[in-house]
């Protein structure tokens, strides 16, 4: 965590309070571990703050769960419950979103993400969450099933105070370009290369 | 996530499926955020395999409290009142150990730093845990608080399936050297350098 002074001082017209508040657009790229899980541990921050915290998985399988949605969902529920931190919605594609699962028809993963990506951006417009995390949302732009300048543009206009963490390998510059925070992860020694394949708790 | 095949196969004498199930020593470094927050978002899959996670904060002062700290500790709570996930514990040095905290007394940092991991060590010994995350502990070792190889060496010998995850800048070589699993986190952009301080949910 960076401290002391800012290396500029901005001429936005904003106060220092101001402009600490400021809503984040967060992006965790490289090719290594530690991508999603830094989101979901930036998360558990926003759900603290009270925040309502939408989660929004993109490529993985819907049958696929990762522990942390587990967690959250028990987050979640204590928050109906007792009005502990926020509220979490988690929803996930791969055989489409889970409001929307079509049942017995041949998936369009695309077409999928475009619908995934327009509710998120249906979301943004109504200021529903106090934080996003778009978990492996760098694909689906990185293949061109999604425009790049159309997301970027909903970014930078999202009303309110929302933040939104992405995360991915091969983020398009123009991501980069509109990311307030860009964190690469970058491998310094992976279990793999001693032959050791995942594991659970530990990848998922 | 890394797929497919590892790049050399060892002469272990492990079948795969106990290669694969080795505990890991886990290693968040660099000199940008995430390094703690992926950290607990790992230790959010452990809570969800039902391991019992301890939570050793290093430097950071007793009186400062993370997101992470309340969310666990309500994870916590829920695994007592429902049997979902794991236990937790979450202990914090700075004026002391929460176990043995001396009130009204001068502190010494580093004693307490040495007496922290000491009880970590006996934890280690005695398999307390599944999930150890020891966060900030690069600096009192890179400070010279606790001897490292003393460190190396309880790590390597430690029992049993227990995995452990350690946070922070500095990083000791003898540790990057043993560690099983090493990232660094590196920054392309911070709001710092567009004169944009931290803020509640997403710096704690």
């Amino acid at each position: 965590m960076p401290q002391g002074q800012p290396a500029v001082v901005p001429t936005d017209g904003l106060t220092t309070r101001q402009r600490r508040n400021r809503p984040l657009l967060v992006l965790h790229t490289g090719e290594m571990k530690g991508k999603s899980t830094a989101a979901f541990g930036l998360a558990l921050r926003g759900w603290n703050q009270g925040w309502s915290i939408g989660v929004f998985q993109f490529v993985k399988s819907a049958k696929w769960k990762v522990g942390e949605e587990n967690a959250f969902r028990a987050l979640g529920r204590l928050h109906e419950q007792t009005g502990e931190g926020g509220p979490v919605e988690w929803h996930k594609m791969g055989e489409g979103w889970s409001w929307s699962r079509k049942q017995g028809t041949e998936e369009d993963h695309a077409a999928a993400a475009r619908e995934g990506w327009q509710e998120i951006a249906r979301r943004l417009s109504a200021e529903q969450h106090g934080l996003y995390v778009l978990d492996e949302f760098t694909y689906p732009l990185h293949w061109g099933w999604i425009d790049v300048d159309e997301v970027v543009t909903a970014l930078r206009e999202r009303p309110g105070h929302q933040h939104v963490v992405i995360t991915g390998r091969y983020a398009p510059q123009a991501l980069v370009d509109a990311a307030d925070l860009v964190v690469e992860m970058t491998k310094v020694k992976h279990p793999m290369d001693a032959g050791q394949k995942g594991q659970k708790g530990i990848e998922w």
